[in-house]
């Protein structure tokens, strides 16, 4: 809730965004916690936190666990901050206890997940694990124009002489606790969600491309009405893709007609495409069933599509899993495996090292808007359980 | 094309938005070019320029000619310019020759014909033929929030002295010369367009709300996607209205998408509806298809229908067609008659006083793009038309 109230709003949700004032006040309260427990901090190049509780073999890769400080414009006050908070917990009660792991564990927090000042998200995971390079990420800018790199520079300038961890340094394991983000623990009674994997997800630019004309003189039959291809389009992936199965997830949530003007016929409709569905063969189906339809009902204007995300599904840790399961057995929370309909860092985190996810349940399964909620028991299971398969992880020997 | 420099686009087109410092400019061009032929300007409580030349008996109902100097954004030279600088030309001409007509000849310029920035359009001729209160009018706001009020208080600011005329003073006829704004005339080799009336219009807006939410957790059959919904609507009107006939003209020129973010589920689309037909009972019965077709296609979400504008078709005055006709073939020009398929101030005029139209060719019959074009001689012909009909009007006795 301390941290919360930076960029709080006035409604109970926050506005913390990636690289802003607000994020580097979050990260003054962080590090104060971490200094007051003994604990080390740290950054890299792509502007990630880290907060350190040394272990005895210095060789060994270390054991990761976070999530990000960013939130969405009118998000709430549990997504990522959660998972720093819960990691940071952890590092304290073992500190606290005189705990010397076995190797260093570490809690992060990711730069820009959220994605919303700076697109796309997850910059700081993706530089980490080497999906995009520094350079590209630096390049991106804000709607005022303002890049990532000098957000970056202006972020360390802040914190002179904290030491830079290098990108891309090998890790035992990842692990990230995290709200749902949807309703099926709630649904379920379950406290503790056990993730299998992240839904994969196509996103795509569509551009259809007409011709304007005069509303009132140009015949129906001469126009290349871009918006009227679109509805066309629309209608029909709407139906054969939204409809294709109950798992499927088909999305245009922002759509651009130009000139847009009353009484002119548009020339132009850029749509933004997100597809998920958990089966991978399934999603690559409807995504090629997609450009199909796009092209068939384009006629007479033209289209073009862009891809811009091709995720496939990945499968979290197996062994990962267990331990969380065994844990929340253990504990007596009641747990469920079910697979994440969100995109999170643990996807990235996956391709370079074993990595897992911890969900809580959050109320209404409501997520990036002022009333997420998530239960104090609940943030407190989660924890513990964190707590429980960290220490399996990095116990000293 | 002097004109056409004052909110000229580095591709050839105009921009110049009503109320605008573009629209300011103009009106200083026109008022100086008025002043070099020692005519009068005048304005009104709505934004209307008048350009007079004085008749004999200031009792009589003056006669008025124009159209309107701004312009749809992306638009050409000529469409409300043309009848604007036609007139200018004819009182030019007769005041050169030192002709006193038997009553007031007046040019005049409509506030903001076009509806882009501030919709709907025909602001200026609506408030002088009492087809909407100026407190209505003034309170419509651009995009950025601005009234129509602040903006005309900021033109009239802009000409501090310029006398006012009443709103709604009794007139003797009035004249409008434009562009066809369609391919009938060149299609058919005539110079002149003889105006038989304006096309009947409906134009309506149509909001459609449903719920928000996440894109990649938010079950497709749990969703009140008002995008999705929008797709159905449009596509059953493109259908169903769009086809009806050869002689329809149906448009969605505008659309606003909320909240238009990538990965949030819309939760509300408002579109504007542009519906033309000449026939009157078929306007009014696919005005009413249309609406049952909106509430059909809504569900699961909600829909509201606005009307903004009913207009039947109307028929210009058959004496003042008669004279356009005989004037157009004793200066030699092939001539023609023709419904207009676009709106135009002429329309409210029309309820005023005996009102007409002279049409001239345009390049492609293409209107509201930066190649709109028309020939010179074709400009000078349907000016030397209205020369010919306007000085019967106002001859000294």
């Amino acid at each position: 809730m301390t941290l919360a109230d930076i960029g709080g709003t006035s409604s109970g949700g926050v506005d913390r965004q990636a690289l802003s004032a607000e994020e580097i006040e979050a990260w003054r309260c962080v590090m104060g916690w971490a200094r007051e427990a003994d604990l080390q901090v740290a950054t890299d190049d792509a502007g990630n936190l880290f907060v350190i509780l040394r272990g005895s073999d210095q060789k060994a890769p270390p054991v990761l666990s976070g999530s990000h400080l960013d939130t969405q414009p009118g998000g709430g006050r549990f997504d990522g901050a959660y998972g720093v908070l819960a990691a940071l917990e952890v590092l304290t009660v073992l500190a606290e206890r005189g705990v010397k792991p076995c190797r260093d564990l570490i809690a992060v927090a990711w730069m820009n997940e959220e994605g919303s000042r700076f697109a796309p998200g997850m910059m700081g995971s993706e530089a980490y694990a080497g999906v995009r390079t520094l350079e590209e990420i630096r390049a991106a800018r804000d709607a005022t124009g303002m890049t990532v790199g000098k957000a970056l520079d202006q972020l360390h300038a802040a914190f002179p002489g904290l030491p830079r961890r290098p990108l891309g340094a090998p890790l035992g394991a990842y692990l990230e606790a995290h709200i749902e983000q949807g309703p099926v623990l709630e649904a379920q009674r379950r406290v503790v969600g056990i993730v299998t994997g992240i839904q994969g997800k196509q996103t795509l630019e569509v551009e259809v491309r007409g011709d304007k004309g005069h509303a009132g003189t140009l015949a129906m039959s001469a126009r290349r009405d871009a918006l009227a291809a679109f509805a066309r389009i629309a209608s029909a992936l709407y139906t054969e893709i939204g409809d294709h199965d109950p798992q499927v997830k088909f999305t245009i949530g922002h759509l651009c007609v130009e000139p847009n003007a009353p009484s002119i016929v548009p020339d132009r409709v850029v749509m933004r495409i997100d597809l998920r569905h958990p089966d991978n063969s399934t999603l690559t189906a409807l995504g090629a069933r997609l450009r199909v339809l796009c092209a068939r009902h384009a006629t007479p204007c033209q289209v073009q599509l862009m891809p811009l995300v091709d995720a496939p599904s990945n499968i979290f840790d197996t062994l990962l899993q267990e331990l969380i399961e065994t844990a929340a057995f253990r504990l007596g929370y009641p747990s469920l495996r079910l697979l994440s309909a969100a995109g999170h860092d643990a996807r990235h985190l996956a391709s370079l090292c074993p990595s897992a996810m911890i969900f809580i349940p959050c109320r209404g399964g409501v997520s990036h808007v002022q009333e997420e909620w998530a239960e104090p028991e609940h943030v407190s299971a989660g924890a513990n359980v964190l707590l429980n398969v960290l220490f399996q992880l990095v116990r000293p020997i």
